[in-house]
Formats: C-alpha cells, structure tokens, sequence
C-alpha cells in the first residue's frame, strides 16, 4: 500500500499513524487557565528548577518527551526518532533538553508551525517504514521569549492591544505504527506565504494569510468541507488572526463556524487573565494538542480535527531591517477512526 | 517495494533517488579557493547586491535554488517541497530567501548538519512516495555568522588557531524519482552527543564525537568498511576535528585513510588563505557537494561516496551559560550506480 498523494501539497496516509501516547506541561499562566485541568505538570517555577529560564525550558522538553515514553509505555531505546524544535536562538531548548536521550533526532524550524511540522514529518516516516516510533515536540517559555524578541522581561515593558502571550509549555506526542488512536490520517504541507504585515507585535494578523492558504488547501486536496470537521485549530493566530481567517473563508463563501478556533484563545481565560490577543508561542498549540485535545478525542468528545499551528518566520534582525513577516501553517487531519 | 531499515539509525531506501541537478554560489574567499572552478557563481560582493548581509544570504539561497530548477529543466511548480535551513536566529537566510518561490517547505535547523539532513528527508519523503521533486538546500555566511556568534566584523577580533573560517556559500541539490544520477542509497540519522568540550572557537573537537558516533552507524548497520567509499567527507569539522575522527576509528583498529577528508578543509587553500583550522558554516559543506563532489561523480571521480555533515548545536546564549557543545552528524550515502 502506497501513501496517496491528493495534490500537491497534501497525502493521504497509507495505513493511518496513531497517537501512541502524550504528555505536557505548563507553568504558572497555564495553571490559572481554564486548560489547566488538561496538563500532567503545572509548575508555578519558572526555572523549573534550572539555573537559566532557557535551561528551564529544555527541563520542559525532557519532562514531556519522559512522560510521553511513560504513559506509552515504552524507553528512549525503543523511540526510532524525535523531531523536534523551539522558539530560541540554534533551538537551544531542544538540542539541550533532548542531549541526554541519545535518540536519532532531526532538528526543524518552524517557528509556532513546528508541532504541525513535526507531527507530519514523524507521520510520513512510520507510513514510509522508515521508522516504528518517532516523538513530535516542541516547546516555548515566556521568559525566554521575551527577552530574546522583545524586552528584558523585568524592564515590565507595555504591550500593546494585539500582543499575545508567549505560553510557558512543552507539549509532547509519541506516534506509532501500532495504537488504538487517534489516528493522523492526512498530512499537508505548508507554503511560505507573506502578505506584508510589518508590526511584530501583531502577529495574528502577520500568520492569518499562511492559515488561510494551507486550511484552503486541506479543503480542496481532500474535497472535505468545513462540516466534516468536528473541530478546526489553527495554532497561535490569537483573536485577531482567528477573526482574519474567518473573513478570508467568508470571502470565499465558506463559512467555518463555531467549529473553528485557535489554540491561542483556548490557553487562557482572557477577562481573567488579561493576556491581550491570546496565547502565542509553539509550546501554545503542542501543550493545548497534547492534553485537552487530544484527550478530548479520546473521551469521544471530537472524533475529526484539523490542527494547523501557524508560525511567524521573523527575527528581531529581520524586523529591524524593515522586512515584513512571512508565515507559514503546516496541518494534519486526525481522526478516532483509522480511515482516510 | 518498502525501505529497509538497517538498524536503529540507517534506512536503505527501496529504490535509490537520483539527483536531478545541483547548484552553488560562493564569494570571495571561494573565489580565491582551489574549488573556485566548481562553483556556479563567485561574488565579490558580501551584500550580494541587497542592503544587508542577511540579506545577501537570502539572496545566496534564491540563487542555488533558481539555478539548480533551471539546470535540472524544472520550474518552481514542479518542485512539491523544499527543505532547508541556515545558522542564522530564526533561520531568516531561508524563511526570507524561498518567500517568493510558492513551494511547500519544511524549515529545518541542524547547524553545519542541515545538508545532511535536508537530504536525508529530502531522500526520505521521496521514497515513502510523498513527494517526487524535493529540494535540499543550506548557506552560510561570513558576516552574518560572525557579527552573529562572535564580534562585530569591523571590530577585527583576532582569532584562535582552532577557529574555523564560516564559508559564505550556499548549495542546493534537487532530488528525484526519475534522473540519471548520482543517487542516494542510504541515509543515516544522527544522535546529539556531547562529550563536554566548552570552547567556543574549537568547534571542531566539539563535533568530532559525532561525527565518530555516525560514521560508525553507517559503517556497522550498513556491514560495510571504510574500505567500500571511494571518499568519506565530514561536513566541517576543520583540521583538528578531522584528526580526532580519524584517532577515534584508529582505537577501534579502523584507518579511514586518505579517503577520509572534511569539507572544511577543502574549500580554501590553507596556506596561502590563513584559514586557520579550515572552513565551516553550513554553506561550506552544501557547496563542496553540489559542485566539486557531485560534479566529481558524474564525471567519474568517485563512485561510491559516504556524506556526513556536522553541526554544533550550540547558540552564544548556551555558551555564556556555561554551557558544554553538543554536536550532531547526519549522513547519506550517495552512489554513481541505482544500487544499495
């Protein structure tokens, strides 16, 4: 059995990946919010016990890469590959917090798209039989984020209406061959797509166009309409880019309904929370992935959901060099059913 | 037909792909190297006629991919995704660099390892039957390397004899079902390994145990001596790093001999341009592939070669923490005949 590809930028899973196991973890925001029932750890330090916020955030990937293994059941020796990436400079929250497993282990980049990224690319390496077990992982850390973006975090800069929140999460999915779901049944690929937006301090606005683009194109690659989705995430797009997205498909005659949300506002309770726009950062869309949705799915609450986490392919040295911010989604279908 | 898995780490692809063309672009210290000949294109200028170096760099990867689809007689359409990445924060070289080419992408980042990797899934994606054009590519460059990891370029540090020279490079391979050769028959995945080297301006010794670590894989998965490669090439591991492998096989009673070489130590003429340990950056390995060895190949040099790029995985942050250098290494094997 072959892999089908549907178009270009989508493929039918030969024989459907399962979930095998996930694990998360949050911190002190992520427990005061309304998913905090949804995560295997809240811890209220943001060190997690490390001497830096960055060596915190890679104490984050070992914590849910570990509980993964645990609740699935398996040891890292038996972990064919991890793939893997953060938001910090040479993803320095991976390749330290992964440094101990002595697992194969592909590095990516996709800024806040990376859970996406790596949940397809570890997807088409067991359906390819290149593989049997592949961890997807991501992270972010407030913290860390901040001063490497923004502001020294203590300066207590002031953030404006369309800001979001950098979640302080990691959030981990172990895929296998063999498991009783949920299942990812299709995997498409994303486009680098930039249609000018230059404030970095609205990044909804900046990603919306490569959600759009991508949602579009699992739509039209699989001949699926809105309605056959019990839910629709994009990854960190936050109120404004959530609203842009629903516009676009608007204009297009497509209406998404109450199905669709972001990630970004499910992390938080905003009156509550006062966190602006929503939640941002890639451990955003893995943590609120591996607990409350993937959970959900389990519970027989959701049983088809198009997750696309979206990121904002940027550096401070781009922003201050005038270029505008190029975003990319990467989605996958998942199912309870193993079909497709 | 499905791919062997060798061992934990290696794949045997089910039907080797082919490399359909390749391409690079190199500046002036290329220009005065003894590779000079191999290159598509030298350009004295840093800026690559844009207004910043980053920029440049962007432009560098434009280049190598645009000449690689037109040597191969394919437009971007025909191209369903590229891998690809680069050392600066965020990957800006690539993200800003593909932006207008409208191709699927997969961000990677694996330091000086990311050729090696990008060809491996590159390879991977083809073979699983996900993809049927898939171009691998990287760069590097000096004045963004430099200002970026080290001191500003004007300020004219003085350097270690153990430093390296970041190559101002980029290549691009485009991978193919179909194609003439030569092709990739094997593609082994590299683990983080980290013996505690700290020093900074000895990237070399820092990636050597990587290196060690899979080149090993290949040769105990695959049953093969180093006997069975025409030419093993690490990406840029430099003098010193070069010799460390070579002592690490010695121990184990295994000569690599004078088919072992690295990348970095080909790129420049060592005496005449004062590199010092010799050439690094991700540009450098990317760029002696996709002219000197590839060309190499079809014209009959070397038949049967073993590929293993190296990164350092390590950012200036992790360094002033006090933090030691991971390394990692991923490998392909690439052969003038369809065979593995």
């Amino acid at each position: 059995m072959t892999a089908k590809r549907l178009g270009r930028q989508t493929v039918a899973l030969s024989d459907p990946v399962s979930v095998l196991s996930f694990a998360n973890i949050g911190g002190k925001q992520e427990a005061r919010g309304p998913l905090a029932g949804y995560f295997d750890e809240l811890n209220s330090d943001a060190y997690f016990g490390q001497k830096s916020w960055e060596k915190g955030e890679s104490a984050m990937q070992q914590f849910a890469l570990s509980r993964a293994m645990e609740k699935g059941g398996i040891t890292a020796e038996e972990v064919d590959c991890v793939l893997a990436g953060d938001l910090l400079n040479q993803c320095i929250g991976t390749s330290f917090g992964l440094r101990d497993f002595k697992i194969p282990f592909y590095g990516l980049y996709g800024a806040c798209s990376t859970m996406g990224e790596s949940l397809s690319l570890a997807a088409l390496l067991i359906d390819g039989g290149f593989a049997s077990i592949v961890a997807a992982m991501t992270s972010s850390h407030f913290c860390t984020a901040e001063r490497q973006y923004r502001m020294p975090v203590l300066y207590g800069n002031q953030r404006t209406p369309t800001a979001q929140w950098t979640a302080t999460a990691s959030g981990c999915c172990i895929l296998s061959r063999r498991g009783d779901g949920p299942y990812i049944t299709h995997v498409t690929c994303g486009r680098i797509v930039d249609l000018g937006i230059k404030d970095a301090n609205n990044m909804g606005a900046a990603m919306a166009p490569a959600a759009y683009d991508t949602l579009s194109a699992v739509l039209r690659e699989t001949h699926t309409t809105p309605e056959d989705y019990d839910l629709i995430l994009t990854g960190d797009l936050g109120e404004l880019g959530r609203d842009i997205v629903a516009d676009f498909f608007r204009e297009d005659g497509i209406d998404l309904g109450r199905r669709y949300t972001d990630c970004g506002l499910l992390l938080y309770d905003r009156e509550e929370q006062d966190m602006h726009a929503g939640a941002s950062g890639c451990g955003c869309s893995a943590a609120v992935l591996s607990g409350y949705v993937l959970g959900g799915m389990r519970a027989g609450r959701w049983e088809k959901v198009l997750f696309a986490p979206t990121g904002a392919l940027l550096s401070p040295t781009s922003s201050f060099q005038g270029e505008s911010i190029p975003g990319i989604c990467h989605a996958v279908v998942i199912s309870s059913k193993k079909e497709n």
